[in-house]
């Protein structure tokens, strides 16, 4: 028996229904006009939600991950800086990928829980081609000033990472100045994992390695695929076969927040993050990310002296089929993340979690 | 409104009930024990259609062609020779995937529609460090003697794409001698597209890159992400987010196949391809894929005199929700290509392609 569960973690999340109804849909094939069109659908929403009006604006076939590395593979030519802020675990995973494309790749260390110090991740080369930051910090529950970032970049191009901000807090890639963004469908979206939402706008294309190391994540070739090269008068070729369930399904999420509103679906996440995060302090425990910095969809919390992590977590999925995450890193034993996204950002999701966080703690 | 259709082109086919009803179930997350189950019965289930005893055998979570990226990614050197034999557009691709790489790639060219010339590809090179072959060609619908590849492969890796064989004609990873195989989901293991089952031997990760350009499909940090550290007494380790919904369908696909019995499920494509073959013959229509090598899960067939091939394939479209696939590369307009695959490997899709095709064309 295949258990219920309320995922209550920093990833995945209970999708919205109308995700998980589109998945059970009979099939299309990947050339369906049908499908295509579903393809479009899916490019325009994401889009809306990234702030952008870039063509290239995609969902990747393989998980937020793989967009990082499409970011980076796409875009770093041998030798060339990426100054990359790293204020937790997705930050340093850039390096390593940044580094595999042959980056001279400069690290801003920060200490976990802070956000990224905009001024000396600037101040930390006097002329790199690519800055690289994490919007919201899925290890930390931190959030970052990408606006400061953007305004501040002079000629480098802006890499970021939104995997646990789109669909849930503002992203306005255009208006921040972002060039190069991926995320995951998991998170806020509302969507089970399997694709990466990417965009690119025309000064990082026009900057791009033209045969990067990787053919699977070629942007030139993936213009392609979605209907951007059909927009500039070209014609949709055949890339590898899309994964057409998990794209109807992104697409039907997609549709879910456009209805009821990207304001009122930031607005939701805000409230049920507040709320998570008012009634943890007073069941007396400690929030990890700095304060002014912690983001509603995802929070960070102490585990209490003498409790042992894995435990309360062990208990909280038998007893409630509640999961929460442990901690990254070093913080793996030290602290829980807990995450209200998509469909859980409501005052429900926040009453049940603290009802049962609560009463296996014994603190109510 | 999403039409049904009827997929008998080159995949993706209909999923099997049983993938589709997996997809709607209640997401779990992906260190769920319970996902945790899911993905270790998958990756059993594939050690079983591959043929293998692989410990290294799981899902790539990306599409069939990032299995191809995986496999030249983890195991060519700069510098290696790499010996393809292309007998279509996939091996065509395997030769600007592993170019990529870095590799001194050896081109072993073969007319389409004729299997792969084992002699003249062992002869192309003294000493290859990789052999590589497509078992089933996809654009072609020709099949290749992979067996008798591995019996002359020498002290060379045997690198196999089986994306379209998997789950539809026998292949015996291990008794052939292949070193490295990647399929995809969407062809005769009957799920949708997303997933790349993937299997490497000892011998083959024994002599991979330490560090490859690629951090995704890097196989070295991938060993922990399934249960195949575990075995080796290690431990189960967060790599990426895995995409849960996609694998509890393979999961329950493999489960469909393996409740058939796999004998059962390829004499089940062998048959409907032979009397789709015949009928098609029957109905005065030429096939394109040499006699001999004719794969039953796809069938070439050439676009008669005279006949329009995208009008054809649109009536059948739009008046019977059949898709069929056209020709690839040179054959886009000359060459159709009907998949039975999965569930449509039975009686009732051949009765219904060849009565459709049939009327479509007139010749019934």
């Amino acid at each position: 028996m295949i258990p219920e569960r309320h995922l209550f973690g920093p990833g995945p999340c209970n999708p919205y229904a109308e995700a998980t109804e589109a998945l059970a849909r009979p099939l299309l094939g990947h050339l369906d006009p049908a499908f295509l069109q579903i393809m479009d659908e899916a490019c325009d929403g994401l889009r809306t939600v990234w702030g952008t009006d870039n063509a290239r604006t995609l969902p990747l076939s393989a998980t937020g991950s793989a967009g990082m590395e499409a970011a980076f593979v796409n875009t770093v030519h041998p030798g060339d800086v990426v100054v990359v802020a790293v204020n937790g675990l997705f930050g340093q995973r850039m390096c390593d990928v940044a580094a595999r494309c042959g980056a001279e790749v400069v690290p801003v260390e920060h200490e976990w829980g802070a956000p990224v110090d905009v001024d000396r991740v600037v101040a930390a080369h006097p002329s790199p081609s690519i800055i690289a930051a994490v919007h919201a910090e899925t290890s930390t529950g931190v959030r970052s000033d990408i606006a400061a970032l953007g305004a501040a970049k002079g000629d480098a191009l802006l890499l970021v990472d939104a995997v646990t901000s789109l669909g849930g807090i503002p992203v306005a890639a255009d208006e921040w100045g972002i060039d190069i963004g991926y995320a995951g469908t998991q998170k806020c979206l509302g969507v089970a994992p399997g694709l990466a939402p990417f965009t690119i706008n025309d000064r990082a294309f026009g900057r791009r390695v033209e045969r990067p190391q990787s053919w699977y994540l070629d942007l030139g070739l993936l213009g392609g695929y979605v209907g951007e090269a059909e927009q500039r008068g070209g014609k949709r070729t055949y890339h590898h076969t899309a994964p057409v369930a998990m794209v109807a399904s992104l697409r039907a999420g997609l549709h879910r927040i456009l209805e009821e509103g990207l304001e009122a679906v930031w607005a939701r996440h805000e409230a049920a993050g507040r709320a998570l995060q008012d009634g943890l302090q007073d069941l007396g425990l400690e929030l990890f990310a700095q304060e002014g910095s912690r983001l509603p969809e995802l929070t960070t919390v102490k585990v209490p002296e003498g409790v042992d992590s894995a435990t309360v977590r062990a208990r909280l999925l038998a007893d409630y089929d509640i999961e929460i995450g442990g901690g990254a890193g070093a913080y793996a034993a030290s602290v829980w993340r807990i995450g209200l996204m998509g469909p859980n950002a409501n005052p429900s999701s926040v009453a049940l979690l603290l009802a049962a966080l609560g009463e296996t703690l014994g603190r109510r």
